[in-house]
Formats: C-alpha cells, sequence, structure tokens
C-alpha cells in the first residue's frame, strides 16, 4: 500500500489530497488546502506555502508525491507567480526524501476522466466517484486529489519505489 | 553597519553576492555562485538550491537580503524556470527572518552605473570600482553584488532596519 500526496500549486490557495492506492484499490485519506495573504509580500507568501505544506508532509507522512504541471498562464507575471508557488511544491517534498512526479493538466483529466479536454466538473465528479469517502473538496483540494488518482493509476507510484528501492 | 545579501536568480545557477555598508562606506565580504545539475529533475535542484543558499546563509549572517525582480523571459516555460528559482531566493531569507527587498534590473543599474539602460560590462566594472576587494566575479555574481549595492544605495536599508526594530 502506498500513501500518495497530490499537490495544485498555487500562490493564494495550493490544494493538497492525500490517497492510498493499494494494487486495484484507492482510498480517501484527507484533503485541504494551504493558503499565503495577498496583503503579505512574496517572500513571506512563499514561506507561508512552505511552513503550512511541511506541517501536511508530516502530519500526513506520504512516500510519494505528485505535482500538476500547468505552465500556461494569461501573461508572464501570472506564470511567474505560478513557478514561484510550483517551487515549493516540489521543495517540500524533495527536502522530506520523496520522489516527485509531475503530470501535465489534459494527463491528470485523461487518467481521471478518461478523456484529456474533460471539464473541471468532470474531474470533480469522478474525484467523488473514485473516492466516495472525500466528501466535498473545494477546486483546488479536488485537482489535487485528481493529481494523486493520476499517479496512482499511472502505476508510476509502483515504477518509482522501484527506483527508490534500488538506490 | 548592515551586512546585506544580493541574489541573482537561476535555476542553473544562483549569484550571490554579501556586502557591509556603514553609512556612505560599502566593503566586500563574499561572493560565489550556488548551482543544480541539469541532469537532475527539477525538485532536486530546487533542493539543491535551497540547501546551497541556506548554508551561505548561515556562512555569513547577512541581516538584510535583496533579490533581482527580473520577470520578463524568452517563453512561459524559461519564465516558469525563472520563477522557480527565484522562489527559493525569496524563501530562505524569508525563513532565516530578514526583510527581503526586489529591485527591477533598471533600478539596479540606475543605482550601481548611474543610467537604467547600462549594458552588462558596465555594471561589472562599477562594482569593481565600488567594491575594489571584489577580485573577477562571475557574471551572475557581479549581478548580484550590484543588487546588494542597490540596496545599499536605496538606503533602504536603514529603513527596513528602522521598520524591523519596530515590529
Amino acid at each position: 500500500m502506498i500513501r500518495i500526496i497530490g499537490l495544485d500549486p498555487g500562490l493564494q490557495r495550493t490544494g493538497w489530497g492525500v490517497v492510498e492506492s493499494d494494487g486495484n484499490r484507492l482510498s480517501h485519506v484527507a484533503h485541504g488546502t494551504v493558503t499565503s495573504r495577498a496583503s503579505a509580500d512574496l517572500a513571506a507568501r512563499l514561506l507561508e506555502l512552505y511552513e503550512g505544506l511541511t506541517a501536511v508532509f508530516r502530519a500526513f507522512a506520504p512516500a510519494e508525491a505528485a505535482v500538476e504541471n500547468t505552465f500556461v498562464n494569461k501573461d508572464a507575471a501570472g506564470t511567474l507567480k505560478l513557478g514561484q508557488a510550483r517551487a515549493i511544491s516540489l521543495l517540500v517534498p524533495a527536502q522530506a526524501g520523496l520522489p516527485v512526479a509531475e503530470y501535465a493538466p489534459n494527463q491528470v483529466k485523461k487518467s481521471v476522466v478518461g478523456v484529456g479536454h474533460a471539464e473541471k466538473t468532470q474531474v470533480l465528479h469522478m474525484v467523488k466517484v473514485l473516492l466516495p469517502q472525500c466528501g466535498d473538496p473545494a477546486p483546488d483540494e479536488a485537482d489535487a486529489l485528481a493529481v494523486a488518482i493520476c499517479h496512482a493509476h499511472l502505476g508510476k507510484a509502483r515504477a518509482m519505489q522501484m527506483q527508490a528501492l534500488a538506490r
């Protein structure tokens, strides 16, 4: 059984979702959102995300991490912000010694819904079908759970565990 | 006397430079580059930058940090990479409890050379004039020293110290 954390990075809100994968069985562990105050300066906001995520990793001790790899944004300033938030979502698992997989949004959609161009509402629906105990997650949390499900589905979980054991 | 660290973030190479500012006097303390292996995955590279910079902060114990605020890049992928590297340059001082100032490249050039559109070679020349003990820094290191000089010149150093004391 592997415990996987999925992350949907954002400077204002970074969604996280923890699932357990045991062969073909998938179960919900927890989900939530780490936020940063828009009024704080950028360095302080990144520190808030870092401390929040570090606490989540301590609390749930996932064995693997998967991060959504969006890099398209309206403008350069938005892309830079997203890059800064993503850095925290990559750094925290790396610091915990975990392998970090990255998935493009359409990989996640294809894995969870079956088609790469699925709507947000379809993703949310399938997350609830696949993880009936998850209740009513917020959009960023549902996306984070979807990334974790994608990682479990694509069997990379096992492959990366093998790699880690072989090191 | 205030010890200032300047940072020029980059995923492959993050330049750093430490100066001391004492009223109108400026002196060179140290400079260097923190690198990440291009062969490693992104999360591991960000961790390498994080650990490298954390060691620099421990070794030189600066009281304030200044980071170059470039956000223009060729393409979205380049901007995202830069954002990720910048996040580490903002996080490490924030984690050390330091105020972090951000300066646009033309603010730095104007402060060091006198004109906002100065060439890289002019910046390097003025860094050597202002910090005669600095030897022959690499381009990223000279840029990092220039950011630190800019921060000292703009008197923000003092203003931020006052703020910090007032907290």
